[in-house]
C-alpha cells in the first residue's frame, strides 16, 4: 500500500511504499539522496545500494518512481523521516532536462510573470507555488460554507446570452447557431430574478470581459462569486452580510492554512467584529487633510485616495477590510439604487482589502417603474429579449434586495499579498495570453 | 424583526412580523384568507378585519407583503401555525395577473417543456419547482464534500481557449481580441496536466457544446464535474473512486432532502457497499440472452442495452448505478488508455444511473511516446499550441492516471427521476433557445 509523504513518520522501522516524483536529486559520491514528491510534499530517501544509484543515471527531474524502503527517524529531513535501503522502481522515466528549476519558485516579480505563466504546466510542480492554490480553494470552500449557513441557494445561471444585457462594459461574441450570442459579463440579471423564488442565491462562475486593458487587476476571464439578497431592511444589511462572510473566510482560511501563508509571508490578519464603512465624501475629506492634496470638490474615488484608505483602516482602524460607501450617482448603473436620503449619492458601497477593490456591494431599484425609467435613461431597449424576462421578475413582484460581484482572483492575490492578480489564477487569460 | 415560515410554530401567542410574497388569496366574503411565500414556504393569514381586506383590493399574486399578526395554533395551515388579527402593509403591489398561476407547478410534461422555461422567471416562484434546485444544491455540496474529504483540490481552469483541443465534438467559436478562440467543451487537458501537481483535482463549471443535437439529454451548456487523479493502480481503483463519491452524494442528499424528494416523487434508492461493474461483451451476452435480440456481434453498447442493463441491475443487483467497462476499442478517444489485457477494449466505464449515462470513466494514456502515437493517429497537430503545454505535462512525467466528466444536471434529472435534463437546469440553452 502506498503511504504518503506526510505519513511517513508514523512508520519509523517499518519498510514502507511510496512513490512520486523525482523532485530534487543530489549525488555526491559518499552521501547520494533524492527527495520524492508526491501530493504532500517530500520525503528524502538516501540511497546506499549502487544499483539503485545507477538505475538514476542520466534519469530528470520528473521521473516518476515507486520507491521500497525502511523509514529511519531524521530530524533534518522534511517530515522528521527519512527513507533508507531504498529500492527503486522507475515507472515513467523522463530523459529530458526541465526548461525550469521545478525545485526552486519562479520569483513573482512582474518581470518574470510572462515565464512563469508560459512555464505554468510545470512551475505548478514547485510546492510554493502550489499554496497559493491550495490558500485558494480553500477561500472558496468557506465562502460556500458560510453562504449555506446563511440560507443562501447555489445556484448555476447561463453563460451564454442572447446579447449584452448589462450595457456598457465590452462583451465578447459568438455566433450560435446562426444568430449572435455574447459571453456573460456576470450573472446580475439572473441572480436578481432569482431573488424571487429563493431570495438569497449565490454562483460561483467565470465571467467574460472584452476590455482590452492591460493592468494588474484585469483579466478577460475572471471568476466570480455573485450574491444576491432579498427582503433587506437596509444597505447596511446587505455590506454586514459580504463583510461578514469575507471576514469569516479569511480568519478560518488563516487557521486552517497557517502554515502556508506564513510560509507565502502572507501579512498578518487584520479584522474587526464589523468591516469599517465609510463614506466616498469622509474619505475625500479625510484624505484632503492628510495629504493636503484637495480631492473635496471630486466625486468619485481616486485611485490613490483607494489606497490611502485602506492603509488608514490598517493603522488607524485596525481592518484589512473596508467599505467605501455612498458612491456618487454619476458612477451609477441602471440597476442601482438612488439613495432616497441624499438622490447625488448611490447605495452602493466598494469592499476594499489591503489596497484592491475586491467587491462591488449596491442595493438594486426594485421597483418595476422607476427601473424601466433608469433603463431608457441610461438608452436601453426594455423590450429587447435580454431585458424582457429580466423586467418580468420586477413587474410580478421584487423586495428590496441587495448583493455583491465578488472577485475570487483579488482576494486571493490580497490574501497572499501578491502584485496581480493573474499570479492567483492557475491559467491567466488576458488580451496577450489564450494559452496555456 | 422579520420571522420566517418555519418558525412562525415557535411563537404561538405572539405578535409577530412576516414579510414575503402574497401567493395565494381565498376572499370567501365569511372566511378570508391569504398565503404569504417567503424563502422557507408559506404561512396561512386569517384576515378579519374589513380594512386589511380592503388593501389587497385589485392587488395580485406577487405582492411583496409585510404582515404583523399573532400566531394561533391549527394544525391544518402549513408549518401547523397562522397568523390572526393581521395588519398589512404593502411593500411593492403588483397589478397585473401573472401569466401563469404561481400556486400550481407546471406539469413537466415533454409538451410542456416549452412554457416551462419560457415563463421560469415566474415558475421558480413555485414551491414544487424550486425543490428541484434546492436538490441540485445540495448534491453539489455533498459530490465536494466527499472530494474535499478524499484530498482532491478544487481547481478552476479557463473556458477560453486557443483552439478546440479535444477534436472530435463540435464547439463554439469567438474572436478573441483578433484571434481565434473557442470555448472550452471540458477541462480534460488541463486538469490531466494538474495532476503533475496535486495527484488529485477537480472542477465544477460549465462546459459549451456546439453540438446541433435536440434531444432529451443534450444541451448546449452543461454543468460538469471533472475529476482527475494520478498514482492509480487500477482502472477499478478510479471507478470506485467516482462509484462511491455517487453513492455519498446521493444517500446524503436522500437523508437531507428526504421530505423534498418524496414530493418530488423520486424513486426508492438502491445502492450497494460497492457500484456493480459489468463488461460491455457481458452485457451483449446478457442482453441477447434475455431479449432473443442477439447483440453479440456488435461492438459499442446499442442505446436500449443501457436501458436494459439498468433495469438489471435494479432487479437483479438491486442497485440503480452501474458501471459499463470495458468499451471496444473503435470508440476510443486520443488519450484513453488502451486496456494491455485485451487491445481490443479500452479502460474506459461509463456509469450508468436509472437508464442514462451520467459520467465517463476512463485511465489516460500516460507514456508521452504513446500519446504522441495516438494523437497523430487522430489526426492531431502535436506541435499545435493547443497540445504543446500539454504533452509537457507527459514529457515531465505524469503518474498512471484516470478519472470523469460528470454530467451534474444529468445526475439531478435522474435523482428525481425527471424526463429531460433541460428540467434540472435553471435556464436551459439549446439550439433553439437562447432566452431567458
Amino acid at each position: 500500500m502506498r503511504i504518503l509523504s506526510n505519513q511517513v513518520i508514523d512508520h519509523v522501522g517499518e519498510t514502507i511504499h511510496l512513490e512520486g516524483w523525482l523532485h530534487k536529486k543530489r549525488m555526491l559520491g559518499g552521501l547520494n539522496f533524492i527527495n520524492l514528491r508526491d501530493r504532500h510534499g517530500l520525503t528524502q530517501v538516501v540511497l546506499e545500494d549502487k544499483d539503485e544509484i545507477e538505475k538514476l543515471r542520466g534519469l530528470q527531474i520528473g521521473t516518476v518512481l515507486a520507491i521500497d524502503g525502511l523509514v529511519v527517524k531524521e530530524d533534518r529531513a522534511p517530515g522528521g523521516a527519512e527513507l533508507h535501503q531504498a529500492r527503486i522502481d522507475i515507472i515513467v522515466p523522463v530523459n529530458s532536462e526541465p526548461p525550469i528549476e521545478i525545485d526552486k519558485p519562479i520569483p513573482h516579480k512582474s518581470d518574470n510573470l510572462d515565464t512563469l505563466f508560459e512555464y505554468r504546466v510545470l512551475n505548478i510542480r514547485n510546492l510554493q507555488e502550489q499554496k497559493i492554490f491550495k490558500v485558494r480553494a480553500c477561500l472558496l470552500n468557506y465562502l460556500r460554507e458560510f453562504l449555506n449557513n446563511n440560507d443562501f441557494v447555489e445556484i448555476q445561471t447561463p453563460k451564454l446570452l442572447a446579447e449584452a444585457t448589462e450595457g456598457g462594459a465590452e462583451v465578447f461574441k459568438l455566433d450560435y447557431f446562426g444568430q449572435q450570442a455574447t459571453l456573460a459579463q456576470s450573472p446580475q440579471l439572473y441572480k436578481q430574478i432569482m431573488v424571487g423564488a429563493f431570495e438569497r442565491v449565490y454562483e460561483i462562475a467565470p465571467a467574460f470581459r472584452a476590455e482590452p486593458s492591460a493592468t494588474t487587476r484585469h483579466m478577460s476571464e475572471v471568476m466570480m462569486l455573485d450574491i444576491e439578497m432579498g427582503f433587506v431592511s437596509s444597505h447596511e444589511e446587505v455590506l454586514d452580510m459580504v463583510g461578514n462572510m469575507t471576514s469569516y473566510a479569511l480568519k478560518k482560511t488563516y487557521q486552517a492554512m497557517a502554515e502556508e501563508l506564513k510560509s507565502l509571508n502572507a501579512p498578518t490578519l487584520l479584522l474587526k467584529d464589523t468591516v469599517p464603512k465609510i463614506s466616498v465624501k469622509e474619505i475625500h475629506e479625510l484624505y484632503s487633510k492628510a495629504t493636503g492634496n484637495d480631492t473635496t470638490k471630486e466625486k468619485d474615488l481616486m485611485p490613490d485616495e483607494e489606497k490611502w484608505i485602506c492603509d488608514y483602516a490598517q493603522k488607524q482602524l485596525g481592518s484589512d477590510l473596508i467599505f467605501a460607501t455612498h458612491f456618487p450617482v454619476e458612477a451609477m448603473k441602471f440597476y442601482h439604487q438612488v439613495n432616497p436620503d441624499d438622490p447625488s449619492t448611490v447605495l452602493w458601497g466598494d469592499l476594499l482589502f489591503r489596497g484592491l477593490e475586491i467587491a462591488t456591494v449596491p442595493l438594486r431599484e426594485f421597483h418595476y417603474d422607476k427601473l424601466v425609467k433608469q433603463m431608457e435613461k441610461a438608452g436601453l431597449d426594455v423590450n429587447h429579449p435580454g431585458y424582457k424576462y429580466y423586467l418580468q421578475a420586477f413587474l410580478y413582484g421584487l423586495p428590496n434586495h441587495g448583493g455583491c460581484g465578488f472577485g475570487i482572483d483579488r482576494l486571493v492575490e490580497k490574501t497572499i499579498n501578491l502584485n496581480n492578480v493573474k499570479e492567483a489564477t492557475l491559467f491567466p487569460r488576458d488580451i496577450n495570453r489564450l494559452s496555456p
